[in-house]
Parts: C-alpha cells; sequence; structure tokens
C-alpha cells in the first residue's frame, strides 16, 4: 500500500517554478530518472502512458535490469505513485525494489495494454485506486 | 478566439472507451492526425509538451509545413483546443488555417520554451485563458 500523501501534493501547482521548469518535450522524457524514498535510483523512464482524451498521464513506464536492452523489462507505475522532485530533476516513488520486481512487468515489443484489466491490475499491485 | 464547449468534453470520461483505446506511449504520439473543424487535415502532431509535476499535457506540438523536414515549422496548441475524435482517431481543433499560420512557430532545433512567457503568448493567440 503506498502512502499517497505525497503523490496529491504533484498536482498542486507550485507558484515557485515556472512553466520553463515544468514542462518536458514526450520526446525528452526517456531517461529521467526515478528514486525511491531512501535516495536510491531505482530505474528509469522509458516513456509516459498518456490518456489521449484527457491529457493526463497514466503511467510512466520505467525500464528495470537488462543490459543493453537484452532482458531489460518494462514496469508501468501509476502516475500517482510518482512525485517529481525539482531539485533531483526525477521523480521519486514510495515503492520498495521489491515491490518493483513483484510488480507487473513486460518485455520489449510486448503490447500489454491491449488488455482492458491491465490497468487495473498494476494500481491493484501497488494498493492505488482505479480510477477509469 | 476558441470556442472551448467542445474541448471542456475532453475531460469527461466516456464510459463507452476503455482504457485500451484511451493510452498512447509518448513514443507514438507523433503523426497523430489534426483537423479542423470542417474535417480539413491541418497538420500532425509532433510531440507533447507534459508538466513534470501534474503529468497533464500543456501543449501539443504540431508539425506543419516543410517538405522532408526542411521549412517545417512547429506550432504549439494549447492542450485546451485540441479534442480527441475517436472515429477519427485523431484530433480536431476549432482553430482556421490562417489562425495557425499566424500562430506563434518555431524551427527544428529551437527551444522557445526557455521563455517563461512563451506559454502565455501561445495561449493569448488562440483566445485562450492561461492557467499556470
Amino acid at each position: 500500500m503506498i502512502d499517497d500523501t505525497r503523490a496529491s501534493e504533484i498536482t498542486e501547482h507550485d507558484p515557485e517554478i515556472d512553466e520553463t521548469q515544468r514542462l518536458i518535450s514526450s520526446r525528452k522524457v526517456e531517461g529521467t530518472h526515478v528514486y525511491n524514498l531512501e535516495g536510491e535510483h531505482i530505474g528509469s523512464v522509458d516513456s509516459f502512458m498518456v490518456d489521449k482524451l484527457s491529457g493526463q498521464v497514466s503511467y510512466a513506464v520505467m525500464s528495470f535490469g537488462g543490459f543493453l536492452g537484452i532482458g531489460e523489462r518494462y514496469h508501468a507505475l501509476p502516475w500517482d505513485a510518482l512525485t517529481f522532485d525539482t531539485s533531483a530533476g526525477g521523480y521519486v516513488v514510495n515503492i520498495t525494489r521489491e515491490q518493483l520486481e513483484g510488480g507487473p512487468s513486460f518485455a520489449h515489443g510486448d503490447d500489454p495494454w491491449t488488455d482492458p484489466e491491465y490497468g487495473r491490475l498494476i494500481h491493484s499491485h501497488y494498493g492505488l485506486p482505479y480510477r477509469m
């Protein structure tokens, strides 16, 4: 179960941070670092899954493990699990490495999103409410 | 001035459309067609500008004109100007070609987002309120 106190903060607009620092091109999200609460680097962003209708990012897909793409697994995290840390320039997640390792994952070339239950599965694993 | 009646609809969740149809990878947004209200194809999506903190797409960057990338211009449209048309599989904007041609644009390699006023300029041109 994720404590989503932090997650709720990300939707608030911080007047101290202007748009030039807030915006990132969809072409450049790859490689954004992801840390756990202990500050340990646990992976990096591969891509975002965006809701085409609302324009809201629903999942951050993390690439995780592997070497030169071999054996690499992709783990989608619900957006609500991520908090952007402006000082670190990356996302912080209240998720342990064990939770991540045991979470739903897929291989390069797979498209798990064709399964209408996939999103629900992800939210359930991380103990977050599924809103669709 | 854009009539944003349509735009307001996109934030509503349509129970008829499941997540498998709603989600698109940030890697695949390029090439999504953009039409005007007359159904005329006016360009295609190059990329999205995403708010790193909230995960909300703020602008769709359209590529427009040019040939093989030469002379191509990029025009960012406020997300509120776009409505996803599921039957067309693309976005509909209540913007004329003339408005688009006269709108803020930049060349390949330029990064206009370093200007903190750029977002405000775009919203102003299309007559949409700027919320930051």
